[in-house]
């Protein structure tokens, strides 16, 4: 799987309230940040919209100090609910990965998608659709090529409360199962002209 | 007590690695975000000193939409150990306002200082050193008027793990009397110069 190396990577997990979006942003950011030693900056950002139940977090990860620390041009968006995949796949790269729960989005907004459905198997495979979560943040922590797996294991377990370390790190690494099933290179290449691909 | 009227409002939680100030802070935000319906950005940022166990996380407040989310000059600045307070402290704006945990930190940068013993409230009062954070996230709710108090409780409630509601709660609820015992009037005016007070 390739692994891109940019100086500035930048990465929106989205979805609705109780999906646990924040906690795994922040899981990722401490990977990346405490673990792996690079910047990183963590962020969420509320505004009215924000008793609507919508849900997102954002990760900056940088070889160098990082100036500002919100998402501009996405080079991954994972989209756990319609209504993320709607309002914010137009944030994306052209050449930026969409990553989409397809046991809850249905309607994609492009064919340079990458369709994983972390919510069937949270329920499926382990019992409960709550680490769907960590699913997800196992497939896009591979995806990305920005985090060291285990550093990414570890922060989990740091953070996950005292007695659920063994499901998060199972979840976790059915994500990174699923996500190291994908071929990179068998997307088309941009989200701007699938027609030419 | 005074609630500050200002447009943006910054605020940083600091302290060590396990002390919760990530969560505190990721409530503190849905609270101001989610139920009080103001602009808000929250954040943690790493760099190569992430390795030595600081932890400090940001909440940016304001009326209008939040470009910069990053803080500059703090108006509030929460140390839970000595060496957040030591590298900290010069971030804070004049009249800003500096909350230890007098448990933890001995040596005070100024005489404008707000000294709660957090830790030692949640070790003795709860018998769980770990709410600590829940403490501390009470009394800077209450002393920064940034929040209401209702909301901040309504935030924690949503976050914290299932069966430890009511300890989290009650955590809040103490931080919160304590600040309600401070008068900021009776605070030296600016911490840059105490003698003239």
């Amino acid at each position: 799987m390739k692994t891109p190396q940019k100086k500035r990577y930048e990465m929106r997990l989205s979805g609705s309230g109780g999906q646990g979006l924040i906690t795994a942003a922040v899981i990722f950011a401490e990977a990346v940040g405490v673990y792996d030693g690079k910047y990183v900056c963590q962020t969420q950002s509320y505004g009215p919209e924000a008793r609507g139940g919508k849900s997102k977090a954002e990760v900056v990860i940088s070889d160098h100090p990082i100036d500002y620390p919100k998402a501009r041009r996405l080079d991954l968006l994972l989209a756990m609910n319609q209504a993320a995949c709607d309002a914010y796949y137009r944030d994306l790269n052209p050449d930026g990965l969409l990553v989409v729960d397809s046991s809850l989005v249905e309607q994609y907004p492009t064919n340079r998608v990458i369709a994983i459905p972390f919510t069937r198997i949270a329920r499926e495979q382990l019992g409960k659709e709550m680490v769907a979560n960590m699913v997800a943040l196992g497939a896009v922590g591979l995806l990305s090529g920005q985090v060291i797996s285990n550093s990414l294991e570890k922060a989990l377990l740091a953070r996950v409360p005292p007695g659920t370390e063994e499901l998060n790190k199972a979840a976790l690494h059915l994500g990174m199962d699923e996500a190291a099933k994908i071929n990179l290179d068998a997307l088309p290449r941009t989200i701007l002209h699938d027609e030419e691909v």
